[in-house]
């Protein structure tokens, strides 16, 4: 039977990226003790409190449909957690509740994106952005962000890219690269949106994970907020990854649309995890930060073991639970890298080419295991880095 | 700024169908004391079994990323239930768990229509079908079931509509008529979908809740499990609307290309839903037919109203928590029956023609209230009808 091409087309007919991943499964499956620095998932689950909420309002009765856009007290509590942050004026009309941010990430492009429209991302990016744009029938364009300049976008590589898109999606803090986006890169950004007419989509679900310097929304910059649709999560910032709940926040016209859409694609969360989401997010920064400790932890971890060695560069982690790791002085690409890694160590990291052609000769270790494994862990990859890079020299 | 006519256009610009039912909520809000009797949903919460197996499966961790398909357990559960009530080889891989009923209809509308493509639905239908077909760009084309043949669709006015098209929706148990389709009316749809190559999508999502006869499953019969989409719930069979849980049941690789569809719009569904999923479906057949119970016994109590009068005439009410009343002979239409009903009873039912032309004249009647309050407004609709019906002659 014939299925749509739309469908057949999600992941563009190449490697999704994972097959590093999925070899290291496959050795932990036959038995062999692999250390995975692959997946950006906490390694504690989420909080007991948080479950308890979520059990209160189960057992109290909240297990009815929820209302579609969120309830009326999360849409509330996002918008006023966005205006504390940001300091642009958000009300809870201005927020839509959604199972997660990658549902988030297809409703808007549902919501800017016609079939065959362009649609624009930047390289190096999270796993999903492709195929999220071919999903809703538009088509990606990558615009590289070089690691000569720290994979901080420049509008020129935007712009230069920009005829004939409709949106730009953006991600900072970033997945894979840990890099924060500064100022002049996102005023960059919202020129670029402005003088091409483009909707900027901001991923902003690492937004507490932030080691040096701070997030800034894009949505906050002048006449930015009525062409920016930022997703948000509960995932990252409070280990609720498996809960499914995240929001977009948008001009009201386009949220309008986003719920009619919602009303035909998931119809609405939980209401008991939005309850969960309601108690977490009043508890204010402290959960937050006890959730984001261990990655800070673990990010000074490695940058002393890195600091003792000169194979390997690691490109400023300022955010995020990963670390970019520039491993060209060993002569290997990142896949090369990462092979040869899990083959003689039993070390999995992600090679920066599953992120995009401007991650090659990278290598992503994602800081989600026990502080004394992932030192190890480190010092063993800097090793094997050394060994190669002495070989090449 | 510009969105998408996809997103713009998921309503066709028409009445969504909700005028009344909001309606009845501004006087509810005024402080004027409606019944209701228009929504598709218990009036007891979910089961605290269940939800105590949840905060168990939570608090014991399954709380990070759930694999996308679905879990292990939770497929193979759903694959023997399916197996064991079709006979129809079913395993794991022809299952792909989604956040709810609805995700799992635009999921499937996803996978066989592309951009302006053509798709069948069965009119009367529950109000989301033709918004789900726009919101995956496809062309939704209405095939009326006619009140004379009890609602029950007839092959050749499938087969007058079938040029063209790629897919059919089909729904039996029938919200919003209750009607469930017999042998012959699924023989026919099996011989239109053979005869124009069309996928058929089969929502079952009220399969449990069957008055008279019994629920057949079109994948079972024969040849059509290779182009049959099957739609489950949890939502009405367990009183879980709210926690989103469904699946699609299909061939494995329509499946596999939902799950790379799945990785890029929804990313899973909760693993402590699922668990509590496992736990609802191992109880076996108790638990359903205690949340059937009260709709099967306000079934009883609606034939007996009804049948003390002329004026009211009940489409055979074989299933779900439906009754759909022909009320032809007070002269009005659903609408103004409705309409006038709610003013001068404070009593909410849904307009026929809220769910398309093929149900004008008539007005549907959810047996979601407790059985005391139904009986009475039920007949208080009838003394009402009556009164009309008298004027009329």
């Amino acid at each position: 039977m014939h299925l749509s091409q739309r469908i057949t087309n999600v992941t563009g007919g190449g490697s999704d990226g994972w097959d590093l991943f999925n070899r290291a499964r496959a050795m932990i499956a036959r038995g062999i003790a692999v250390t995975e620095l692959t997946i950006g998932e906490h390694d504690t689950p989420t909080h007991p409190s948080i479950l308890e909420a979520m059990h209160t309002a189960a057992l109290g009765g909240h297990t009815g449909y929820a209302a579609v856009p969120g309830t009326d007290e999360l849409r509330a509590t996002v918008a006023a957690r966005v205006q504390a942050q940001t300091g642009i004026a958000t009300t809870a009309a201005n927020v839509m509740i959604t199972p997660g941010g990658q549902a988030a990430l297809f409703a808007s492009h549902t919501a800017v994106c016609d079939a065959a429209d362009v649609a624009l991302y930047i390289d190096p990016y999270y796993a999903t952005y492709p195929g999220t744009i071919r999903g809703v029938g538009a088509v990606p364009r990558a615009v590289p962000a070089h690691a000569a300049n720290a994979f901080q976008p420049r509008a020129e590589d935007i712009d230069a890219a920009a005829a004939g898109a409709v949106s730009l999606l953006v991600n900072s803090p970033n997945n894979p690269t840990g890099v924060v986006y500064g100022a002049d890169t996102l005023a960059g950004i919202a020129g670029v949106c402005q003088r091409h007419d483009l909707w900027l989509i901001s991923d902003e679900v690492y937004d507490t994970q932030v080691w040096e310097g701070s997030h800034l929304s894009p949505r906050a910059l002048p006449d930015m907020a009525d062409r920016t649709l930022v997703v948000g999560s509960m995932s990252k910032s409070f280990a609720m990854t498996g809960s499914r709940c995240g929001w977009i926040v948008g001009p009201e016209t386009a949220i309008d649309h986003l719920i009619t859409l919602a009303t035909h694609t998931t119809y609405g969360v939980p209401g008991y995890i939005q309850d969960a989401t309601v108690f977490a997010l009043a508890r204010g920064d402290a959960l937050e930060r006890q959730v984001a400790a261990p990655f800070r932890r673990r990010r000074a971890i490695a940058q002393d073991i890195l600091a003792r060695q000169n194979s390997v560069a690691l490109i400023p982690a300022q955010g995020a639970m990963y670390l970019m790791l520039d491993i060209r002085a060993t002569g290997l690409t990142g896949e090369a890298f990462a092979e040869a890694l899990l083959d003689t160590h039993h070390i999995a990291v992600m090679p920066g080419e599953s992120f995009g052609a401007a991650a090659a000769g990278h290598v992503r270790v994602a800081m989600t295991i026990e502080d004394g494994a992932f030192a190890s862990a480190l010092a063993a990859l800097c090793d094997f880095a050394e060994a190669r890079a002495g070989q090449t020299a």
